[in-house]
């Protein structure tokens, strides 16, 4: 069975296809600037690109152009749309309602739109790219996976602030955490490297690409994460400032900012581009910083800071450690960031092998010692083959 | 010599004096409710109590009223003013400038005044107190200790926010931290119960009180603490929140909240009170808690949670611990909270021996089994004492 899967954003719409149980993955690209004056397409197949320019206003259209490229002659993989078995969509919030994928209905439609306000610069288009795909692909399973599932089994004691009761009461403040489906997907990895079964693993999991975030996982189970209510809490991000004193906004207030410019200025203008001054990009701060620049390099240095105190407290909330896990972009492919982080965490039982850690560039890799208490891997995640495995689990 | 002591807040000054070097409590007490319809007086000297109700107008005569006290024939201490050696204060905000005690002199009072928009709560009302001390005892020294100036030694690292960094050139918005003088005074007691020198300790010192912090102390010397830019960072506290995300209040600025509201909300009515929805109490909420109360037993949960993950973290940035320090009116005696925190740390190297830790009430105590790498000490703080060391230091 093929499973397609989706991924829309405002004005784009990232696409997988994959040949399902084997995960072989068939084809994949993304159409971009939807509705603006030319719209793109980048498919990629069998080893080759076909990169074309041309005119989406909608992200129907978007959905249209995706399924013709599938079928077509000369750059598709399929015959018919009539092959694709079901569609898995990502859906950033579930709110505290969906534990798990599920297929889409009215009622998971109607949730999905009530927990816009939670996420208005994700649900709306997740919701739009679902829309699409059921008007192109009326007679197959359409499935949701959402970011904020594998949370959901975080306890009470981490998920709730100390703020007045009723906020959580009334406007469902709490903690609910993302890129879930990164953390559970390379939980369960490491479970399999060290042999393990997947809910007999505790793991510390540090998804490291533009957004940040890191994950206790307490017998194969999310029971705390770096981000919050919303995207921007816990370590440093590429363009978000994580953690800092809420009364900062206070002060700045004071000082004639508003509102609305201080949520630009703590989500699209903090994180590496804000201490560096020049950069979101961890490649260009490494490169800047091994030429002198010390912005760059204070900017790579709170980065790893961060991560290296979620490790330490997510080592006191699970107490035994088996293994620390580094995903994402950075994650995958940063050698410094990886080995600023577990510097002298030798308290925490976390020794890295500083030769392995060099050779793991974008693949499965354990970059500890043989003598390290907690097993350090790299992880490439994968979350479109988790997406496609969760619409295959209830599709197929 | 002796000192005296003097703590001064919107409408109080508490008062202290010492016979120095030996730091021997000859009396203390507080004038309250200055310039309200009726003002009170508690004196304690000798093991006895002297309460009256009185007019006092302002912080100036509330001094007088504490110099007559301590010299009345009935209730006081000396037999002339011309006694007291010299005064020490406490100044709240010291900010990058300064990293110890200072005799105050005109230049000092200006950076006061400078560092007020950083303590608008404390700042000026510990000036008020210089100046009344200084009008009355115009001769001595007097001397300012900064809560701040034992976290001067935090590194760039630690004490800057992954926020755009001109808000630092502009504002000077980073990390301060507060609570010095006792994370000081403790991390000294505890080096000296090891029999180890000052500036040979590796301490994690969390002083819990109505406001409450942790401090990462390597070598004698504070490198990270929970309190931030403002004391609203950092563990829960009585009435406020600690770590939350600060995206919280641009959602709830959209409910209709204004950023003054917001302020109180997160400084007066969260922490132990906001969870709890009953008090801001630790001796209450434990009586409560041990009746059934879900809610009161929630908010001591999540306090230990947070301590707990800071204990973690700050195990990670010191690698080595030689000791945790607990201290305030919580930590020097809530044996439940205590045990909470420390319980399943064992991977940071952490035990608790409990029946050590329900002897230790208000007095120096190791709690620690002895097989437990890092000590557990419970230390009663002494500000004042620590205050009237460093006055006696500088004018002695």
């Amino acid at each position: 069975m093929k499973v397609l899967v989706i991924n829309t954003g405002s004005s784009s719409i990232k696409y997988q296809l994959y040949e399902m149980p084997e995960s072989r993955g068939l084809a994949k690209g993304v159409v971009e600037r939807i509705a603006e004056e030319v719209s793109k397409l980048a498919h990629y197949f069998a080893g080759k690109t076909h990169a074309v320019e041309t005119k989406v206003q909608t992200h129907e259209e978007g959905m249209e152009l995706i399924l013709n490229t599938l079928v077509s002659k000369e750059v598709g993989v399929i015959e018919d749309i009539s092959a694709i078995g079901a569609v898995g969509h990502r859906v950033v919030h579930g709110g505290e309602e969906f534990t798990g994928s599920v297929v889409i209905d009215d009622e998971v439609i109607a949730s999905i739109e009530k927990f816009a306000g939670l996420a208005p610069l994700h649900n709306p288009h997740n919701l739009t790219g679902i829309k699409a795909s059921q008007a192109k692909l009326p007679n197959i399973k359409q499935v949701a996976c959402f970011d904020t599932a594998f949370h959901t089994t975080i306890p009470e004691v981490a998920y709730m602030y100390a703020l007045p009761y009723d906020l959580y009461e009334k406007y469902r403040i709490r903690r609910y955490g993302f890129h879930g489906t990164s953390h559970r997907y390379v939980a369960r990895r490491a479970a399999v490297l060290m042999g393990k079964d997947k809910y007999d693993i505790n793991a510390i999991t540090c998804h490291l690409g533009n957004g940040c975030s890191v994950t206790a996982v307490r017998q194969g189970k999310s029971v705390d994460t770096s981000m919050g209510f919303t995207p921007l809490e816990g370590v440093v991000m590429g363009t978000r400032s994580g953690d800092f004193d809420p009364a900062i906004l206070f002060y700045l207030t004071d000082k004639g900012y508003d509102v609305k410019s201080l949520n630009a200025l703590c989500n699209n203008k903090s994180g590496l581009l804000g201490i560096s001054g020049i950069s979101n990009d961890m490649r260009n701060l490494e490169e800047l910083a091994r030429k002198g620049n010390t912005r760059a390099k204070l900017a790579i240095d709170i980065f790893c800071y961060h991560i290296k105190k979620y490790i330490g407290a997510y080592s006191a909330v699970l107490d035994t450690t088996d293994a620390v896990v580094f995903t994402g972009g950075i994650g995958e492919n940063s050698v410094w960031v990886r080995e600023q982080i577990c510097a002298d965490l030798t308290q925490t039982g976390v020794e890295l092998d500083s030769t392995a850690n060099e050779a793991a560039l974008a693949k499965e890799a354990d970059i500890s010692t043989a003598e390290s208490k907690v097993r350090i891997f790299v992880i490439p995640t994968d979350e479109e083959a988790a997406i496609a495995h969760d619409t295959y689990e209830l599709a197929g």
